[in-house]
């Protein structure tokens, strides 16, 4: 038989969890790394006087070892994690009351397709077959959805847990000497990036077993009701995406604006109210918000190409083994990132600040390499020579070495991604040098020129995009893009540890600052900020990216799921839907940045306030109100997440319901085009305007001396171009990922229900 | 039989002509009476002595009458005069080398689609019929593109005479009063409108004519060339809109980095070296530049609705006058607009500053208004009660009264863009004053309202434009769109006199401030200008509107001809265009803010350097160099205007040979889709900026003193704002319009190559 399988089913029923384990492992004994490092215990204004530190190696490099330092930091990492947690909790709760409304909703919906019936039915592809109610399908997919969400929810507060437990900790280390610092902030990134895409796939393989136990054969209904899956971890990104955006950016450009601008103090300084809210705002956005964002790519894109090949040959003949191909390709994946990340902490050392960005791309190319190599493995072990896939209603042959080229074209394209964002935002390339040197002359040219290098790094990823897309759509139509969007995120513990890289070194140049370290150990952790400047960037391509696979992805299966054929521009139901669906991400952008405005400003004024009610706040001797701060910020983007949330959430459900299928396939096209351009762009100008000041401050070439030094006009342009930049790196542009990929996958577990009940409008015309 | 119609053919050919010539005697008459304000000869630095001013007049209400501000400002006007001038004849010369290239490119492609051959052939959608041969359509082709680049070229520089006319005779105006400026103005941007649309129409009129002498009874030919028309006017416009766009921003930009924000002058001050540059941008950039645009447009949904119906029943049936409705739509539009026209000059009287908004807004309703009623006659009496048009392969039924509700939604639509965009930069409503207000905290959250107020304006526009399309679809297909559009452009010589009166108003003020005018007259054009920037931001909102629309015709009637039937999103080739097309926008944008930035970075070292160099420039002894800022302008832009240009036109040419028709539809389908949101957001976000700069320094509430006055910090913030605006508004926004519509025209014109030879990629592998 030609679909026979070098792996046999009960091998990968072994291998898969295996993997996922030593994936966990590997995190945890990079967290007892971390925690080598030791701090006072940690508690706020609790007196510890053994923090067990290693006094005499830091001598020897800093000179420095007052314990007042140390219980410094370990304060202010107590603050700032008591900040995320306490944020986070808040967030959870209105997030909770979402999560079980939203998956009633599934259960009424999906329920009422074949109302409510209990009896089996002839499946959709085979209908010689009887397949499993559809009132199942419903329950199941419900389950799926509270998975999925509980399991986002958990990737995102681990991965701001360990990072708030690490930036202290990177920050002490930094007396060491930078390659000290680096190595801390990077295995705790690890830690984040293992951690999650373990549990993203672990959680995923015992749903789809115990599914099995009910849905038996029935895999059709079995890999529909995982989509659920999908749907449930992408919702939660948005919360965690848009309302962690809105709080870390409300923070910062409000404490920017007081403090730097109006008191000109320097960033992180302690006597700036809303420093702790900033700090706190990279763990909660960055951290949180990006690790719920790339679970729930990698849960889609998982979903994606599990449903589409339910109804292709491994689907109808039950090979089990191909069909979890996509799960297997993650397994190696995170094979791959454990080899690639003793590359970083062991193999190699960084010693001196230039290293930082070589070493953090060469982890790009690495992963890259060895996965390449993987996938041909995978490949070859797990599926048959030739098969065919379902394409909108006729079956394609497809030939495994063509698989193995949709994916790695999907990886391929994210490093290349990955380089473009890292030559348009880091500061050692020119783009970023022409920015800085427009500062010149004033803010005006700063932004022009920053909104012109964002637009014109989209270009590149762009192709990237559309060769991946025709390559795997080619050879194997929609479930060829489902894995070229699973290659990209197979090596997404190497991306996420850089990514989360970012924060963490940012936090640590922010204790730093507020335990008044010295100079040069502020230079370290700038310089360590400054390369995860550039990851962050690098982090968003990524995300991105997969994002406009996946979202494709998705929405083939939804066509197919909806009994569509074709989409065709040339109907005026797909056309109407194809420009409202390219307005969207403006009208999202909009919102998110408004919020991020009108947050900043109750913060501007909170800050104001406390600079000018509380004696002695400038010299040290009166103690801002920190906690004030964090609550406007908390108060904010719960309330600000709300409006953008339910326009992404309600726009599947009100076009399907009322437009019908046709007009919400126009809408989702639409917004994937349009979309993936606004948020390349977004984050690329907003990490070229952060990094061109910091070319500014750091003063490191002849050409940025003479734009500096920190408070001259061009440096004060600089931070305008910044601090506009925030909400466009870090709010807007990131949150539009989740947008395209959460109306797409929603419109999926939704398909059958808008099929059989959409589009009333056109029906009572 | 059903065809017929109430207009009988020879009531046709008489009909359209006179419409046409009342259109340009109408437009004479208003020059003339512009010109019997009188200023002296104008000849810089002659000497006449007698200007024949009514000076009783002036003095009872200024008080002054030397002769020295009026020679002054006459030899201000023949500066700009002669700047703008020589500018265009330079433009013209590199476009008029484009221009034969291209013609030669037309001719070589269209004529190898049957190698050359002089045979006649069947007829593509009658095979019964004999049709001219192809080699005839690639010499009528050529020849209709050149008569529409030269019309285009035409009707810019004209506008541009009239504008630099008519804008120290505002000036003067002025000291009698706003309502006298007022109406020089807008009686000024009426010749505009009026001679446009006028030779838009008769030039069309008198080549299809020409043309029917060769093609006779081959209707599907004969309108297949000339289309050709269309190309010419949009590619024409391409260069005036790009190249006018960084020439008036490069000056613009420069002026008031070093003016403004470097000198402390105000803006347009006469010691500023790039005063005159910066005026003669206003000419050259908004009113040639946009009238290029618009007779574009206008020509182009004239062009696309003539396509598609020559293959419908008015074609097939040489149905004269019905074939001709759309030129009727536009006839008749013009004696609406002459009607609408002495609303504003003669039955009205604008006397107080704040009644000037309300007097152009009066000019939009009115129009419209009218011209529904224009549009049921002519649907009347120039269409057969029911026909059918060309879809995809079939025909379909329409009724008149369904044909007059497409033209009629288009125009409606229109006038809601108007208001929206009104709404939205207009500094009387509150999403200005918000923007004006943020700027209180700096000019980086001035920047983030600035952008996310351009975001949300997108939102009606693209739904109002949605709506237009799906009722035009619905009803008459690709025919529906076409007239959709043409009858938002039905009231063109409105929308252009009200667009044109901005730029105007705005040089009449730096005339005043140049020529050192009293206050109060600096206060009356301010007003003017103010009311300018909202009428031009509505322009564009027209302009981009009836692109969209225009952009969607002939993308259809590009399918027809290539010989597609379905633009099937879910193929790998149609949906790579769609995201690459998607992206363009944003290459063309970064294109032309960098050209835009580097222009006006060579200007601030020219006028830093005239202001370290010449010796008593800022006590007004020593003289600044114009001429040498008018030509960094020119070179500038003539030299930057290649590349964004070069995109434009190379991209269907090389999509088309190399990936094939699919692969372009696709492209097309995307940069509208993507390209409308950007060009909207675009102008509008400048706009804004602009008028809460003005609204900060007009200070005429409690809450805009509040802020003020000039040189304040917020002033300062929104200077930087206004800065910013100027490339995104002037220059990328609204050359985005030229960039959808061109792509489109030109795929169409060479729909047949590519349907011929093109795919050459695809074929090879």
């Amino acid at each position: 038989m030609a679909e026979a399988t070098l792996l046999s089913d009960l091998g990968t029923q072994i291998i898969i969890p295996i993997c996922a384990l030593v994936g966990i492992v590997f995190a945890l004994v990079q967290w007892m790394l971390v925690a080598k490092v030791k701090i006072s215990t940690g508690k706020s204004n609790s007196a510890d006087g053994n923090n067990g530190f290693t006094e005499a190696l830091i001598e020897e490099e800093e000179g420095i070892s007052e314990h007042s330092v140390i219980r410094k930091c370990a304060d202010i990492q107590a603050a700032i994690s008591e900040g995320s947690t306490s944020f986070l909790f808040t967030m959870y709760q209105y997030v909770g009351i979402f999560m079980v409304a939203f998956a009633l909703l599934i259960f009424l919906f999906l329920g009422s397709v074949k109302g409510f019936s209990t009896s089996h039915q002839p499946c959709a592809y085979d209908s010689t077959k009887m397949c499993k109610p559809a009132l199942a399908t419903a329950v199941f997919s419900t389950v799926a959805f509270l998975l999925g969400a509980v399991t986002s929810v958990i990737s995102g507060f681990l991965g701001m847990k360990i990072a708030t437990y690490a930036n202290a900790r990177t920050t002490l280390e930094a007396r060491k000497g930078v390659g000290k610092a680096f190595i801390v902030a990077f295995r705790s990134g690890a830690v984040m990036g293992f951690l999650l895409a373990a549990n993203g796939l672990l959680v995923l393989f015992i749903t789809i077993n115990l599914f099995k136990l009910y849905y038996g054969d029935d895999w059709e209904g079995l890999f529909e009701a995982i989509t659920g899956y999908g749907l449930g971890g992408s919702s939660m990104a948005l919360f965690g995406r848009v309302g962690g955006g809105i709080y870390t950016k409300a923070a910062d450009v409000g404490a920017d604006l007081v403090g730097k601008v109006e008191q000109n103090i320097p960033e992180d300084d302690p006597r700036n109210p809303a420093v702790i809210a900033d700090n706190v705002g990279d763990n909660v956005g960055d951290i949180a918000g990006m690790g719920s964002d790339l679970f729930g790519s990698y849960a889609e894109a998982s979903c994606a190409a599990l449903v589409v090949a339910s109804i292709s040959s491994f689907g109808i003949n039950h090979n089990f083994t191909a069909m979890l191909f996509p799960l297997l390709v993650s397994s190696v994946g995170i094979l791959v990132c454990l080899l690639t990340t003793l590359f970083a902490t062991d193999f190699f050392e960084v010693k001196a600040v230039n290293e930082i960005e070589p070493a953090l791309k060469k982890q790009l190319i690495i992963s890259t390499i060895l996965m390449t190599a993987g996938i041909a493995f995978v490949s070859w072990i797990a599926l048959p020579s030739s098969f065919t896939i379902f394409n909108f209603g006729v079956q394609k042959e497809v030939q495994s070495w063509q698989l193995f080229l949709c994916v790695a074209v999907g990886l391929w394209a994210g490093l290349i991604i990955g380089f473009v964002t890292e030559y348009y935002t880091s500061n050692a390339y020119s783009p970023v040098q022409d920015v800085a040197d427009s500062c010149r002359t004033g803010a005006a040219t700063n932004v022009i020129f920053g909104l012109a290098l964002g637009y014109k790094s989209v270009i590149i990823p762009i192709f990237a995009i559309a060769i991946s897309i025709f390559v795997s759509f080619s050879f194997a139509a929609m479930y060829g893009i489902a894995v070229a969007a699973l290659g990209m995120l197979s090596t997404i513990a190497t991306g996420l540890a850089i990514d989360a890289y970012g924060p963490i070194s940012d936090n640590a140049g922010g204790i730093a600052e507020m335990a008044r370290m010295s100079h040069t150990i502020r230079e370290r952790t700038d310089a360590l900020d400054a390369a995860g400047n550039t990851t962050a960037a690098i982090g968003k391509g990524f995300a991105i990216g997969s994002a406009a696979l996946v979202s494709l992805a998705l929405f083939g299966a939804f066509v197919s799921r909806a009994d569509i054929t074709t989409v065709d521009v040339l109907t005026p139901k797909v056309f109407i839907g194809l420009i409202v669906g390219a307005m969207l991400p403006y009208w999202f952008s909009a919102m998110t940045m408004k919020s991020v405005g009108k947050a900043a400003l109750k913060m501007v004024e909170e800050v104001r306030r406390q600079f000018n009610t509380i004696v002695g706040i400038m010299d040290g001797s009166g103690k801002p109100d920190y906690a004030t701060c964090v609550k406007i910020s908390t108060d904010a983007s719960i309330k600000e997440m709300i409006p953008p949330g339910a326009l992404v959430m309600l726009t599947p459900l009100i076009v399907g319901i009322f437009f019908g299928v046709e007009t919400l396939s126009g809408v989702l096209a639409g917004s994937l085009v349009s979309g993936v351009q606004i948020a390349i762009s977004a984050s690329n100008t907003g990490g070229a305007w952060d990094n061109a000041k910091k070319y500014i401050e750091a003063g490191a070439s002849e050409h940025a001396r003479s734009l500096g030094p920190k408070g001259s006009d061009p440096h004060k342009a600089a931070v305008i171009g910044d601090t506009i930049g925030d909400p466009l790196k870090d709010t807007s542009g990131p949150s539009l990922n989740i947008l395209i990929k959460l109306m797409a996958v929603e419109s999926l577990v939704f398909a059958p229900f808008f099929a059989a009940h959409g589009g009333l409008l056109f029906k009572i015309f």
